[in-house]
């Protein structure tokens, strides 16, 4: 996020109504704030994991990490980049950005809590599903309150897709469609959960959640 | 280094003579460049250590967290920026910043082989003198160098350093001391290998590249 917000890639002065790191404390501190905060998160999880098996947290660890690289949050922040001002990127291609700039850390915060749980291939499997499907009604919700929220409800500059010229949901589809798009993959997700029963409360309480913000 | 070299941190354009990330693909992609590759060491490691003891590859992956972190490389450049034109920096603190701007890193790497290799808690503590002490020498070699070699030479600008009113070595103690502390630096991480005796010679090679080096 911190690097996120930085001039050279979004350029946000705010992030829920405060001044984002790069606004307080410089570019260059933001940038090495991000690395602290990026590698912390390995180091946290490595040394935090006592009584689980070490195996387990090896795999966690190893999602976790694929989870933010080349095929991950930053591969499909680059594809993002490069499309912008592109006219002809089509859904398929919205559809793989947004599976990797942001389903791939939802499907990371699932599924590794899910692998130190003690969850089976199939569990991992059924968790990736739903994870996927909330990360993609995640972005459409995010494309669409772009542009419906003012940047007070949003706390952080609203119409910034439109100003860069940047292909979403809304634009493809319409605001309609897209609406029924976000409904449609959260029951998706919804239904990747099914065996679990009452038990998945919380996982399916999240996905409505997910289209019902307002910020 | 590809967040090192950014203009909103060291702002170099050239690294090993070559153009830097940033000057090929520009900030923007530089940022999730360094972001990316930071991940996927984290999760290399993890996927590619199958014939080591699980709890091995946890410390090791601890220890590379801790390396990049707060009280590693990021929390030892935030110092370096922080103390930039500060008439009062002592050798104290010039070796704090060293200490985990550099040191750590070549600390990890020193130290998580050895841990893979299975080594004891002694001679981890061996191996983290060792590393401390070359990490500490590198810098001061390469203090020496930025203001000795040619950009020609380094494959990187020469002279930054005295730009950017940097506290160094040889602004410290002049250059004969600097080169004589670089000297004993060395001398003090191959006395902490002696027990392994020439199964150690590599890693008393490297100590002495590390002050013989140009650039």
């Amino acid at each position: 996020m911190i690097h996120d917000d930085l001039p050279a890639m979004d350029n946000d002065d705010f992030r829920r109504g405060k001044p984002t790191n790069h606004v307080l404390y410089g570019d260059d501190v933001a940038i090495l704030a991000g690395d602290a905060m990026l590698s912390t998160a390995f180091e946290y999880v490595a040394a935090n994991t006592k009584g689980v098996a070490a195996e387990r947290v090896v795999q966690v660890l190893r999602m976790l990490g694929e989870s933010v690289g080349p095929m991950g949050l930053a591969g499909g922040q680059v594809m993002d980049l490069k499309c912008e001002g592109q006219p002809d990127v089509g859904i398929d291609t919205l559809q793989w950005i947004h599976t990797y700039k942001t389903a791939a850390l939802l499907k990371a915060a699932v599924c590794c809590g899910a692998a130190l749980a003690g969850a089976s291939d199939e569990d991992l499997a059924r968790c990736e599903t739903y994870a996927n499907k909330i990360g993609l009604a995640f972005q459409v919700a995010d494309d669409i309150l772009d542009v419906t929220a003012s940047t007070e409800e949003l706390g952080k500059t609203a119409g910034k897709d439109l100003d860069a010229d940047k292909t979403t949901y809304p634009k493809l589809l319409g605001l309609d469609r897209s609406r029924e798009v976000a409904r449609e993959l959260v029951d998706e997700a919804k239904a990747a959960l099914e065996p679990y029963g009452e038990r998945a409360a919380p996982l399916l309480g999240l996905a409505d959640y997910i289209i019902s913000r307002s910020n």
